[in-house]
């Protein structure tokens, strides 16, 4: 993991506070402030169910004047009613008055336990010390992304800088999420920071992209959580990237994100292995993804990469059953760079080699070929192991 | 489970013998003959990488002039090229041949290992010896329920006797699967024969519908197999059933197709719970079916169910998730009986009492309230237990 958070980009400070939501002492809550309005767009769950905080940030987002986002850890604030809203408004609003701004210019996340009220006085007092200790340094950075994790092994980040032209673009990003996990702890929540300058109308479509290229293409257990949220904010000043650049920035956020959204099947609950799952010649890329996630999600496949078993006859019949078109006659399998499937038909192999290979390798490739379509699409998955079972069945409400 | 095996329907014939297929020794080779040309529908899989004998069956029904059904284990003859296809005919030829008939009155079903050829000389003998042993007595339908088994730790039969008008009809079922089992066995194989009379256009509509409220709404782990298959033979002589006495039929051999999917599910690998989820109040049945299935499927209930756990926010989350429209706020839970969620909020309970209950039943039902609308339906799904894990983890190919 990419764990440096030097080159942080220019116009943002952190903090990462403990205000006794969690009962385990531990940091809770986060706060990112921007020195100016910046643009900024979010992606939020697609279930149902959705959480106070998400129906809030949601409507406050793609915005050009945005200054801030407050995050807790340890309650969801989700099935919650109206008191949640009231609640998850309050959250903005003490931080607006914190730094001197509107609260619609602040958004609020909240991950952890699911139909409990907040503990609004702690949060007081939280966002009060978060606002004090505001800090553009690595340090005050790391604290903020420690303080939004719930059951992750791992603090999540990446920084990057680039060049596109001459000119030099950071990336700072954190995420927390391990699963949905037990008892009722929301699944994912991801912050970019850059200091490349975006449009509020192009930042939506960028940040839109690299969610379908990274956080849309990874899984765990295929749950997704009431309070999922991916915010993208943008501290550029000038002339937005436009043409050439915005495509070269698209692809290099892409990255980034992808690189993120790894660390958490990396970490996901009791996973031993990570497939790599690239899915090439379907007939367009919808299919691919479908194919992809289908493989990805199927329970033999996973117990499969679990045993180190170069099962080709799980692999393709999940590709089988994928709602996308294959082609049985050409489709082939490669697992770890060894072919073991060519054109519908097994080839033989040293399974023994192959095996100990995929057992050595944290991160396992997959490589299925469906067809002669241009349709392509990576995707990121764990494996299913007796951890996972014990982790979310030991548990009681 | 049901397993008396009297009053079969008349006009039937059973065989199930011992010819080498498997080097376990048990039997593998299954003969159904109808004494007259029978009626005959058979639904299959939906996958895109279909064994040779599917694409043989499927292309001999709906018929009107049916006699037999010959069924291996131990071999899928799946992947298996033009060789597999033509052997698939060969069985046919070979059955054709004993009893006196078309082989394109014979139909084929295989289940076992994925991509290896068919030993054809043990076949056969095997069919040869099967077609000496035929018998309409109950333990000849017995051995050929035994010799469909693969990994199965249970044989799989429903027999029932039930009155239309002044008509009694009986009906005999047997089936096997377990999971899409390692190393590369299929799935699911079902036979169902009645002696009620049915046309060739009203059996076909009948079958679909008993498959698509018992089999397609059952699942261990989510995976259509390459072999798949459900056939449904009819004997009775005479005017068929038509209106009401169809209809009343329908209803019956819903059940029966129902108790028989559930001895599926009840053998999943590893299981040690059925959850029985009921959907209403979904916009129409379809929706119903989609949320369903989507909570059956999930890891994070199944595993929930596993530990004995209420937990809601996992079951409402799931269902939050499905692809079919919920209403949050009239969403309810019932486990065992016991309400824990009304319309969109928790309801306190005696979380202790209700997971030792959850714990005691082998059937866990859950009922979930998704709206106010008509539809409604009924899933069955296993949980997800270490021995399910262990079970596909601990083999190598």
């Amino acid at each position: 993991m990419d764990h440096s958070e030097d080159h942080l980009p220019a116009g943002f400070r952190y903090s990462g506070v403990t205000c006794g939501i969690k009962a385990s002492g531990k940091s809770d809550l986060a706060l990112i402030v921007a020195d100016h309005p910046v643009t900024a767009a979010g992606v939020y769950t697609l279930n149902q169910v959705v959480a106070a905080p998400v129906v809030l940030s949601r409507s406050r987002t793609p915005s050009s004047t945005l200054r801030a986002v407050v995050t807790n850890s340890g309650n969801a604030n989700a099935c919650t009613g109206d008191a949640g809203m009231d609640d998850a408004k309050s959250m903005c609003q003490m931080v607006a008055d914190q730094i001197g701004c509107s609260q619609e210019d602040v958004l609020v996340m909240s991950t952890g336990v699911i139909g409990r009220p907040l503990p609004m006085d702690k949060i007081t007092a939280g966002i009060g010390q978060a606002a004090k200790e505001l800090s553009a340094e690595s340090p005050a950075f790391v604290r903020a992304a420690e303080a939004i994790r719930t059951t992750d092994a791992e603090r999540k980040t990446v920084t990057r800088t680039i060049q596109i032209g001459d000119r030099e673009i950071r990336f700072a990003a954190m995420a927390k999420g391990a699963g949905m996990i037990a008892p009722n702890m929301a699944t994912m929540l991801a912050v970019m920071l850059t200091d490349a300058p975006l449009s509020a109308d192009s930042i939506k479509q960028v940040l839109a992209e690299a969610a379908d290229r990274s956080f849309n293409r990874v899984s765990v257990d295929g749950h997704t959580s009431t309070n999922d949220t991916f915010l993208l904010l943008a501290s550029g000043q000038g002339e937005p990237l436009a043409g050439d650049d915005l495509a070269q920035f698209q692809i290099q956020i892409n990255e980034v994100a992808i690189a993120l959204a790894k660390q958490l099947v990396e970490d996901g609950e009791g996973a031993a292995h990570t497939m790599a799952i690239r899915v090439t010649g379907a007939g367009n890329t919808h299919d691919a993804e479908v194919i992809a996630k289908t493989v990805a999600a199927s329970p033999l496949v996973k117990t499969a990469i679990t045993g180190g078993d170069p099962n080709w006859g799980r692999i393709v019949s999940a590709a089988g059953y994928a709602e996308a078109k294959i082609n049985p006659a050409k489709t082939s399998l490669t697992i770890c760079g060894q072919e073991i499937y060519r054109d519908g038909t097994p080839v033989p192999f040293d399974a023994k080699s192959l095996s100990e290979k995929m057992r050595a390798q944290k991160e396992v490739p997959l490589e299925l070929t469906v067809g002669d379509g241009p349709g392509t699409a990576d995707y990121w998955s764990s494996d299913l192991t007796c951890e996972y079972v014990r982790f979310n069945s030991e548990y009681t409400t």
